[in-house]
Formats: structure tokens, sequence, C-alpha cells
């Protein structure tokens, strides 16, 4: 099998300043073309540490991806380590990089200094693939096996996350076109209300009756459930497709309704579409969660098309006031109840004239109020059929609370809407 | 300067599954003693890999700390990787940690298995932290200099998040009492409303002049600023302390009101502490920002003793019915436009009778709308000293810009309050 190193370099990831998520994405990606990440490496901004580091890589695996140390300040360092390691000391003007350079600085309304073209100067011995969405270009160095026992490649990418994410499918097809990879089909479903213990157990017949050539993951996550992703390996005399669709169709029939999407990963991604595709819209009336389901809705790009508005209720006198929750409800069952819940997506409706309001109402935090305990929640939806609402008690933090109520108050909707 | 390295194990975090996080969290402590994070690795749950990589750390650092590879399955793989690299192959029972697995069943009403004990046992040769929170101690090998050339100690921790932050100050408080460590003394000084290079430029002259025994870092984060670190390495005939306040004094002098605190370090907690402890109440408009200004709000704990309600008006309709923003402010100046956020702010304040309101509205995403840019937006807050708003634009994709806008309208708001 394929094997792959990924490497940070910067002082801001040692001393804590940054989190990696780079890493985890290329990973992830690579995983998908059947490439295993051996291992992840952290480095500092320090020539010889870079150098050592990368030759120890190269030599232990087929690929090594870099990301970071190309900055127009830290340069300097990065792309001399490069040079020393693969014994390039010319350096030469990149013309599609450079074009690239002057573009976004004019687009910026910035001068062209001499230390911005400098990003497009790379070693004699790289191939390069111009970076689109940034100054410093990729740069590609082939080493043969006479280096390091087995052909090894090295790509140096930006470490700025949107330029890293943005250009990795480029990297990704260069790899693939340069490397004999096994075949592989992958296919994900996304699945929503069941905790992976309880869905392993339940699916545990099917899976332990899969093919020998086929893997499934498990790849859980707070606001969008349960990742399953069914992989088959290697070549196979009826198409791999096929025989990925049949084992898909019989997974759809034991979770149903659990499976929310195989395109989107998002829950209010997958609402969306639904109410675009049904000329419907939605409102909320949010009071535990304070803004996060509006928030999740409205980071989805023409969420406007559909999402009217929303109330956050947070004091008594908002949900009497802009919901119209009757004094007596609140006074006969307590804010946390069904009825108030019920009464702020009624409101949140009736407010904004949407076609489906969703509404929360719990104790985000760990202490009760006496009559419930800390973690929670009562949702409630109203539509055109009518209003229903569920409790759901979770035992996180604060902050985890607040996503784990949105996304359940979500998953709820989207069930309501789709009957 | 003591060296250290962190070490993950784990396949999860290799395929990508998901991102640690705990690294960074452990460099930033160790940079707060004055201890260097010299590299960073992640490796897979494979005895050879675990101990070489481990060795190889041992040899080139003071302090090795893993995370990880010690749930009930994996167990068996890094604590053999353990017993074999410290030459202890002998299994010992700690009582002290025995007794919490048996607490933490117990209060989870599980019975105690013996896969249960068998985390309560350890390889003879180290010591044992007792991990409070979880059933899997933290092992610390000390090795003598003999075996990598210098004295050197390796913790093993577990890596579930909760439980690594939680136990990392008993680790930290081990390597303070087992090393002679420089002594330091950090301040932090949280600043809003200047970017990273506009801020280093307007202190150059005092950052210039500080003492060579003092150390400035930078830490910029969308959502809450800056973060300038002062640091005094090593000890000095004056106390430290006053002498580190001193120079915070003037760096006061310089920022002023950008400053927005020393303790916390989010917008959304100070502004929580200056309604409190003045009295006062808040509600929010939001258009573009989508509720996301809510929802940072809501994420402290206590905030529904200042924070009454917000208004998400994404569509017009709502904007105009809900808070009440005058249809001619909207054909006049557009959506996107003072008159609107001020209108906004007014009609959140009218509709909840709170002290301040703050407003947003603008273009989250890169398109404009023909007037203006995308990633413009026009702040408002409105509160007992009339209405103020003021226009941003930025240039970042949809969610960060989202950050932005919110991070932005905050900051307005704390300057407002503060008058």
């Amino acid at each position: 099998m394929t094997k792959a190193s990924i490497c940070t370099i910067g002082d801001e990831i040692l001393i804590g300043q940054i989190v990696d998520t780079n890493s985890s994405h290329i990973a992830r990606s690579l995983g998908e073309i059947g490439i295993r990440t051996d291992r992840m490496v952290s480095i500092a901004d320090n020539e010889d540490d870079i150098i050592g580091t990368l030759r120890a890589e190269l030599g232990r695996n087929d690929i090594v991806l870099t990301t970071g140390g190309l900055g127009p300040t830290k340069d300097d360092i990065t792309k001399a380590a490069l040079a020393k390691l693969s014994g390039s000391r010319e350096m030469v003007r990149d013309e599609a990089q450079e074009a690239i350079v002057r573009r976004i600085l004019h687009s910026r309304g910035l001068d062209v200094l001499e230390s911005n073209l400098m990003q497009a100067m790379v070693p004699a011995a790289c191939e390069v693939i111009p970076n689109r969405l940034g100054t410093a270009p990729i740069m590609v160095f082939r080493f043969s096996e006479a280096e390091f026992g087995h052909p090894a490649t090295l790509y140096a990418m930006p470490g700025v996350p949107h330029e890293t994410l943005g250009m990795l499918p480029d990297v990704i097809a260069d790899i693939r076109s340069h490397n004999a990879l096994e075949p592989i089909t992958h296919r994900n479903l996304m699945v929503y209300g069941l905790a992976e213990s309880a869905l392993a157990q339940l699916i545990a017949p099917w899976e332990d009756a899969l093919p020998a050539d086929m893997h499934l993951a498990y790849l859980p996550n707070t606001l969008t459930g349960v990742k399953l992703r069914l992989s088959v390996f290697g070549g196979s005399e009826t198409s791999p497709e096929s025989r990925i669709s049949a084992q898909i169709e019989a997974l759809r029939k034991i979770l149903g309704p659990s499976i929310y999407s195989e395109q989107e990963d998002r829950l209010e991604a997958v609402i969306g579409r639904l109410l675009r595709d049904r000329g419907e819209t939605l409102s909320a009336a949010e009071s535990c969660t304070g803004g996060e389901i509006a928030h999740l809705i409205t980071t989805i790009p023409g969420a406007s098309d559909y999402f009217l508005g929303s109330v956050t209720s947070y004091a008594v006198s908002v949900k009497k006031k802009v919901l119209g929750v009757p004094a007596a409800a609140i006074r006969e069952n307590g804010v946390v109840s069904a009825d108030v819940a019920e009464a702020m997506a009624r409101g949140a409706r009736r407010l904004t004239g949407s076609t489906w309001a969703v509404a929360t109402t719990g104790l985000a935090g760990s202490e009760g109020d006496g009559i419930n305990e800390g973690g929670t929640v009562w949702i409630a939806v109203d539509g055109p059929r009518g209003t229903v609402s569920e409790k759901r008690v979770y035992h996180n933090d604060r902050e985890r609370n607040i996503e784990r109520f949105s996304a359940s108050a979500l998953d709820l909707l989207r069930r309501c809407i789709l009957g």
C-alpha cells in the first residue's frame, strides 16, 4: 500500500497558537484514493530541522506532503531547505505563478514589490503546480530510487487553510497520475439520531456479512451525526459500483429515515435543499440554543431563498411579547416544557409567515432548574400538518450541549418536512 | 532551554477522523513554564512505530508527552510498547487508579469487568499520576542519562480531550518539580480592532525598547482579536511582576480602548461582565450574521442575567414587520446601509426593552449586490446615548466573514457601553 507522511512547518503550531486542521483534511483525501498516512509531524521554521525531518520521512514513505513555511517572510528558510535537500541551488522564475502574484496584488490595489515576485522563484529541480488561490506556488520534487532506496515525491504546499484545501485536489490529481494506486470505490451515508455504539449494534449482522474486499468506517461528529463510509478495494469481476450499491440498498432498508443524505454532510444543507425543492420557507424560535440554529442554517449559501428569520427569546418577556407564548403555559409547565416549545414554534411561524418553524427551550448548562436536569431540551416543529415536540437529554458541557440541541432540532425538522 | 516533544498515538488521527487539539493546548501550557516544544508527531496504534518514535524523541528531547492509545481496546499495544521501551516486563496494579475505575463504573451503574480493572495495571518501572477523570492512569517513565545521553522523562496521558486537558495541570506540576526551569512571568492583553501588522507598527517603538529579558508574542484570532503576551524570563533584582506591570501600563497608554481585557479572552465575556456590573441588558437584531452574535453571547454561562433575546431578520418582511424598519429606509438606501442597521438596532431595543441593542446587515458571501461588494457589513448599536453605526469590509469566505462581522459588532457594542 502506498504510504504518505504529512509535515507541517511553522513555529505557530509548535507554540500552540494555531491548531493544525490541514493535516486531517489531507489524510482523509489520501485515504479516499487508497493511500495510508503513516505519520504526521510538526516542525519549527528551522532549516536543519526541515532538512533532517523531510529526509527521514522521504526515507520511510512514498509521498511526503508539507504545508506551511512559505509565507513571504519565512520563504527563505523553507525554500533554502528544499533547495539543499534537492541539491538544486539554482532558483528559477515560474511564469505562471508570477502572473498569479501580479493578478492577486492588482485585485487588492497593492503595488508589486520585489519581495512579492520572489514568491514565484523556485528551486530549478522542482515542478510547479501553480497556486491559483495565493502567491506561494506548490513545489513538487520527484526523487529517484537512488536517493532514498525507493522513488519518493515531496509536495510543498502553502499552509493557509483555504489555499491548502483549495489546491489539494490538484495535488491529489498529480499523485493519482504518477502512482499505480489500487482502485478504490467509496460511498458515504450520513446518519443522524443513533449513537455510534447503537448504530454498530443495529447493523452488525449486515456488517459481518460484508465481502472481504469491502470495508466500513464510522466517522462520528457532534453536529452532523455519523458518516458511514463503505469502501471496495481492488478490482473485481462485477463492477464495484453495482456491488456497493446493492450493499447500500440493504443498509437503507435497516436504517430508513435515520439516513439523511449521501451527497451532503450537513443537516442544514439537506434541509435547505428540501425547502428549495418544495418552495417552502422556514423560521426558528430559540431559547437555550441562543441563535445557533439560525447560525447553522445561514452558513449555507443561498439560505435567504427559504430562511425568513428567527427570534432568540432568552427572556420570558420576549417569549410572551414577541412569540406570544401564553403566560399560563409557562406558569403551569415551566419554561422547559413541551407546551412552551410548541407555542414558541407556532409563534415564530405566525410572526414570519413561514411554512415551517423549529423551536428549542432547555437548559444548556450542567445545572438543573429543580424540575429538569441540566442538559434537557424540548424541541418542537410547527408546520402545515400541525405541531410535534420531543424531549432530549445530553450530558456534555454547555457549548457541546448547545451543538447537540441544535442538531437534534434540525433532525426533527428534517423528519417533519419529509412527513 | 528545556525541550519537549508531543506525540499522539492513534489511527483515528492518521485517517483524518479527528483533529488533534490536545497537542496545541499542551504546547501552550509548556510554553508558559518556559519549555519549548521542538516537534509534534502523530503515529498509528502499532507497537514498532510507537517504540521507534518514542526512542527517537527521547533521544532528542528532555521531555516527551504522549496522548492516546490507552483506551480499553487499544491498551495492550501502547502499554506493551511502553513496557518494552522501559525494559519493564512486569505489570503491577495501581491501587489509587483501581479505586477510581471502580468509582467511575459504579457511578455509571456498570458492572466492574476484568477488562476494566486491567486499566489500572501499569509497567513496574513507571510512576503513576492517577487520572481522576477517566480509567487510564498517567504513566511517568524517568530515564537516566545512560539510556539517552541525557536525563529524559516520558509522560503517557489519555487522549480523550477532557481527560488530557483536565489532568494536564498535574503533569505540568510534576514537570516543574522535577526540572530546574528558568522562572518565567507572563501577562496577557487582549486587543481588538487592529490587524496584527497595524498593531505591530503602532507599538514598535515600545517593543524595540523592551529590556532584553522581556519577550512579546502576538497570538491572533478571528473571533477574539490579538492576544499580546509579555513574558519575563529569568530572575531579576526588581520583582518581575512590578517590571512587567510598568511595561503593561506604558502599552495601555498607546493602545487605549483597543485593549479589552487582561483576564477574559473573549469579547462576549467582557461584555457580559460590563452589563452585569451595570445592571444593564442587551438584545440583538441580525441579518447577515444570522444568529452568530446571539450564539456567542449565550455561550457565556449566566448570559440570561443580561441577554433578553434577538431577532434574526433574514427576510425583508421580517425586518419591516418584526423590527419595524421603515420601508422607505430600505427603498432609498438598500438593505445594506447605515439607516437599515440603525433602524434594526432601535427595533430590537424597542421590542425587548433592553438597555442596549446591536445590529448587523451585510453581505456575508463573496458576491456583491450591485452597490456593495461582498464582505460588506453595516453594524449599529442603539443605547441610552443614541445610535451609532459603522461600515466594515472583509475579504474572507462566507463563514469567516460571519465571524468577523460578529466580532466587529461585539467590539463596537463594547466601546459604546464604555462610552
